[in-house]
């Protein structure tokens, strides 16, 4: 057996779509995986099952190899600095990684390093203490939990103190955020490497329903020049002063009145970034894989004027194969990207 | 355990580049591979270490999977035709794959067919009446075994009888082909599925040296317009008239009075076409999985007006990391595939 090249830690889609990168470049690849029918385990050879939550499976997992990187950002920070004081790279680090962890920590480090972001106010723990702060801050307002959100769980629009209090008495860390009257959102991505190299990526416009990507345009229509190399420079910026390393995806909101604020950070491949895949000369996913070996970067340059990605997610489809075959015979020129989610449209023996 | 979609016969690079246009699709391969090492056992999953030899081994791995396909062609075809009977689909099927696998065959059928070729002759078993028989041919000829040959291997050219005595001598069954003055080598490939639906690529020039393929310009440039149209029409008729499914390859020379000839057969995805993995609307890779399995095929187009592969094979690199790193500093915009030769460029563990 070859010792792999690095480890991925999380068998989702996104550490599916990095291997389809990785046998292209000849690299090895090594998963700790949920289970051994997750999407990413599906098509990783050298994996081991395991729970990213205890240190022994990440110990095991990375031994004999120096970089690690994830599907996900929810690794424990006290393990990555473990796994790191034992000489291993967790790319990107538990130092940049906390800023993708926690929005709290995340909107007061932007607001101090003076990147655009929404008004936000950190909530008492108390209840009625945070409400107060709350009724100061204004309503409407946008609640989100810390920690632990993603694809619009864990967010909340509140009108008054009582649509609040419910919220507040989970008893779970809350932010509050002003509400952006946006025109779109947009997201802006750069690939970075430890040597400190960058490539940038076309600002993309991004709709959201229900809170999970649906549709994105690269590059974003009649997007102004000006706005395009500002979205790029904060996330230029953020890359640079978080010590990002692989990909970081900064979603942003273009307001009515002309600005650019940052809404989320994410610091690995992003939904977002599936275009590439066929419209950029390299993909999220090949570029991850070359940043966080500090390999030397692809352009993040479109391939052509326009790419259209939508995002099907779950839905009443129950035979996917059937489906696939309709939507290449009405769509030729489609590039159909499944994510491996077993437990749809197959028969298991 | 999910039941594949497909069994692949073979472990080398076709195999492993059709795995990453299988995760695309979110199709299912089962390998059948010389051994845990080989090219795409790194990368595929659900596999079984076999000999395709040996009809045993064949018949475990296709258990329960209806569709097979292949790496190489040298699978016997008599094991197909006991697959066949047993409710299973080897695509391509033997009654095509024999034309793949014996020159003397193709030569046969195709001048049947009435598509353009050298003059051949089917030589003797007898040594004596195979030098007379090629007197009567003429000198220079190329002798070429008429199974198993490959790269330029199996294949001699002899000016005289003292040339072509040796190679008669090894008892080898030797097919005789006039000596083409080519101008150039195109290749021609064609994606076929079983309900006739037909993909054609670009016309493109290959350039061989010592019988391997150096590069390859896609489309070939400076080719007449009606030379291009009877290279394309003449794999189509192959494809159909020989019934191929799956991709077919359809190596050419043109002659320096104009004319094309075929050169060989291959029925499979074909080094002449790797340049479609990032070159053509789908890949050679993808449009054979989608082939084999009676899906919509896609588009052969090619995505921008040139595209250059070039095949390096062998050599004195040791350090295959190293040079991954120096061709990517040197060309920004190359896209490097890695056939995944285990035996070179890695420390063993």
């Amino acid at each position: 057996m070859l010792l792999p090249d690095l480890v991925v830690v999380g068998g989702g889609q996104l550490a599916r779509m990095m291997q389809q990168a990785a046998i292209g470049m000849g690299l090895r690849l090594r998963l700790l995986a949920e289970g051994p029918e997750v999407s990413a385990a599906q098509v990783i050879v050298d994996q081991q099952i395991g729970d990213y939550t205890k240190l022994e499976d990440l110990r095991r997992v990375v031994s004999g190899v120096p970089v690690l990187t994830f599907d996900h950002e929810h690794v424990p920070l006290d393990f990555l600095t473990a796994l790191a004081a034992q000489g291993h790279d967790p790319r990107p680090g538990p130092d940049a990684l906390r800023y993708a962890q926690d929005k709290a920590e995340m909107r007061v480090r932007l607001s101090v390093l003076g990147v655009p972001g929404p008004l936000f106010e950190l909530l008492a723990d108390d209840v009625e203490e945070a409400l107060e702060e709350l009724a100061d801050f204004g309503y409407p307002a946008v609640l989100k939990t810390t920690r632990g959100g993603y694809d619009g769980k864990g967010v909340w629009v509140v009108h008054d103190p009582d649509e609040a209090r419910p919220i507040l008495d989970s008893g779970i860390e809350i932010l509050a955020e002003e509400l952006i009257d946006f025109r779109r959102e947009l997201c802006a991505q750069v690939a970075r490497s430890p040597s400190g190299q960058l490539q940038v990526y076309p600002v993309v416009q991004s709709t959201q329903v229900d809170g999970v990507c649906k549709e994105v345009i690269a590059p974003a229509p009649e997007l102004a020049e000006a706005t395009a190399l500002q979205a790029q420079n904060i996330a230029r910026q953020i890359a640079e002063q978080l010590d990002v390393t692989g990909m970081l995806a900064v979603e942003l909101f273009e307001t009515t009145d002309g600005r650019v604020l940052v809404n989320e950070l994410a610091m690995r491949p992003h939904n977002t970034g599936h275009w590439s895949i066929d419209g950029a000369r390299t993909s999220q996913f090949e570029n991850h894989l070359r940043a966080v070996l500090d390999l030397p970067l692809g352009s993040g340059e479109p391939r052509q004027r326009w790419t259209v990605m939508v995002n099907i997610l779950g839905g009443a489809v129950l035979d996917l194969d059937a489906q696939r075959e309709l939507a290449w015979a009405e769509v030729p020129q489609a590039r159909i990207h499944l994510y491996g989610k077993a437990e749809i449209g197959r028969a298991h023996v």
